[in-house]
């Protein structure tokens, strides 16, 4: 299920090598996790957000074969061994940017290009004692984007997984439960149906709580009549998913849920008509703003769009306001628009699309 | 279960204000989620490693009820408002950093230290514009070293479940089970016994993969007859877990496993014998490795003998060849020698402990 074909990573690399052309760039530093992993199939993760395990040096005059320089240190040995040629492959012990230093010097690399994004004072100063250093973000980014057919059937995966747990949960949301076991038994589901993790910690939000964009689920119980917010997603392969639904337990959905409902769901409708090669970015957030501005409620829609989704849950693009670009085929992104009310609570409602050659489909 | 007087938070608030007194710090930038909680209750973690949920700003004119800016974006308003007071809260969105040099100049605030690990370079970059920034680490690690009584018993329960949990291994890693699917068992026992969720991703590795400091627990297979490394942890409270055993599966321990394994217990009763308040830290690394040196395979002794642990798995102090300092009452960290071979397998032997006032106990 994993695309662990040495080839593939091969490939983006020398996509990248077109880019870092484009730019003059001799040779680029990649810190960020997931855009280490994207390059090399080396360990998606880091061990703590302050706990780097590894870099990527990627050279201009690198080629698939070999030259661009893996760097972890002796806890990773094996596995970067398994990956990477064993003469492009430093680990390093507390000498970390002189030892970095040497091996580049020796392949008379003294300029880096680096996403100051994902690059700390500390160590951009240890760095600048060795290098020339340029500002060079979102080259990966770039290449992320847009994802290979190959990702496109993991997002896929991912979301179908998602799709049958959203399916059961009118089961799984009974009165009495709270929020937290609720979230528990979806983690559950996940796992079993065999996902490696959730993608981000699930949201259950009961009537109130389903108004706060980061509720975390607590030990309000289920109501016998009310809704209930699920954002929930798993991790399948390496690649994400997201998807919210928003419940409504008992018998009798009050009116004011079912015409939020409609008018989440004609927002979402009105975005994705606008999703299509061209189409601007912003103009989907435009179009499902649109919707609740016409029905005077527009106040009560406080976050962008959605996002892109791949390798990470928040990745680019981002449809918000102040996007810039086109949406291109390959792209990824979650469309979720929401409508809520801090006294009453709220509802929205996510799907995951895939922008093709002539519109979007959900996924 | 958690520690979440706000007295506790203003408290370390004003401990800091002592040590940033000391340096003539102004203002102190405070980035890292674990330091923001430890100095809030504000999120323990952010929602990405390259997603902030919020900066805090310790001022030294700041006191226990006011004057600290508790910056985030809107997705946190309501989390953020019950623990801050709203005059002392910035609601950000595009334009960051330069509402924060709005708010803080108004404060008469133009000077900043920051932690240089956990500022990025664009970060940086923008806040240069607005302050003078000088470079200031470790403050808020100084006060985490060393933990509060109530931290160490949040400390000790994660434990307790953590000595549970492997009190019922042995019945749990049966032959025919995948390393996957005892991690898998190990985390449903800790979430089910109230755990919050793991401290780290589990390392269940059978024979070889036991030698690999940092192996994914995968497909193979539980022997009839062989040792399983399990590292294993949990997060309750906020705080961390983190404990190794080493098994036999079978009737027939060889030789080999019994062997290494009295020589990592040796060890590690060594290391605890030295650990006490004024003892050296790098002291308890070398107490290990001396008896690894005496019977001649400390080579196979490929990593430091321990780290702090507490909001965080990984935290100060290292218990390294290169540890500076010596230790303290209230220090909480593990004590884990191990040893290794990759074409046979590892033991490695991890006790947390607490430095007392005459030397350590095991928690």
């Amino acid at each position: 299920m994993e695309l662990n074909d040495p080839a593939v990573f091969a490939a983006r690399r020398e996509r990248l090598r077109a880019l870092m052309a484009e730019r003059g760039l001799p040779a680029l530093l990649v810190t960020h996790a997931a855009n280490r992993y994207y390059l090399s199939g080396f360990e998606l993760h880091d061990s703590q957000c302050n706990e780097s395990v590894g870099w990527l040096v990627i050279l201009a005059n690198g080629h698939a074969g070999g030259g661009d320089l893996l760097m972890t240190d002796a806890r990773f040995t094996d596995a970067a061994r398994r990956l990477w040629p064993q003469d492009d492959l430093l680990i390093y012990g507390a000498g970390k940017h002189k030892a970095m230093a040497q091996r580049l010097t020796e392949r008379g690399v003294r300029a880096l290009g680096f996403d100051p994004k994902a690059v700390n004072v500390f160590d951009y100063e240890a760095l600048r004692e060795h290098f020339e250093l340029t500002p060079a973000s979102g080259l990966v980014e770039a290449l992320r984007r847009v994802k290979e057919p190959a990702e496109i059937e993991l997002l896929r995966a991912a979301c179908g997984l998602n799709h049958r747990i959203m399916r059961a949960l009118p089961d799984v949301i009974t009165p009495g439960l709270s929020e937290g076991e609720v979230a528990w038994t979806i983690e559950r589901m996940f796992r079993d149906a065999g996902a490696e993790g959730l993608s981000f910690p699930s949201i259950v939000g009961v009537n109130q709580n389903a108004a706060l964009p980061h509720a975390i689920p607590g030990e309000t119980k289920i109501p016998r009549e009310g809704l209930v917010l699920v954002d929930a997603g798993c991790r399948l392969g390496g690649y994400c998913s997201d998807q919210t639904r928003t419940f409504w337990v008992g018998r009798d959905p009050s009116e004011r849920f079912q015409d939020t409902k409609r008018l989440v769901l004609a927002a979402q409708k009105a975005a994705m008509e606008v999703i299509r090669p061209g189409a601007k970015i912003a103009d989907a957030y435009h179009a499902a703003r649109a919707v609740f501005e016409t029905a005077g409620c527009a106040a009560q829609f406080t976050h962008s769009l959605g996002h892109g989704i791949g390798l990470e849950t928040h990745e680019g693009p981002s449809l918000s306001p102040a996007a810039e670009g086109a949406f291109v085929p390959g792209m990824v992104v979650t469309v979720e628009p929401g409508l809520y009310d801090a006294a009453w609570g709220g509802v929205r409602w996510e799907y995951m699309v895939v922008v093709t050659q002539t519109g979007c489909a959900a996924l």
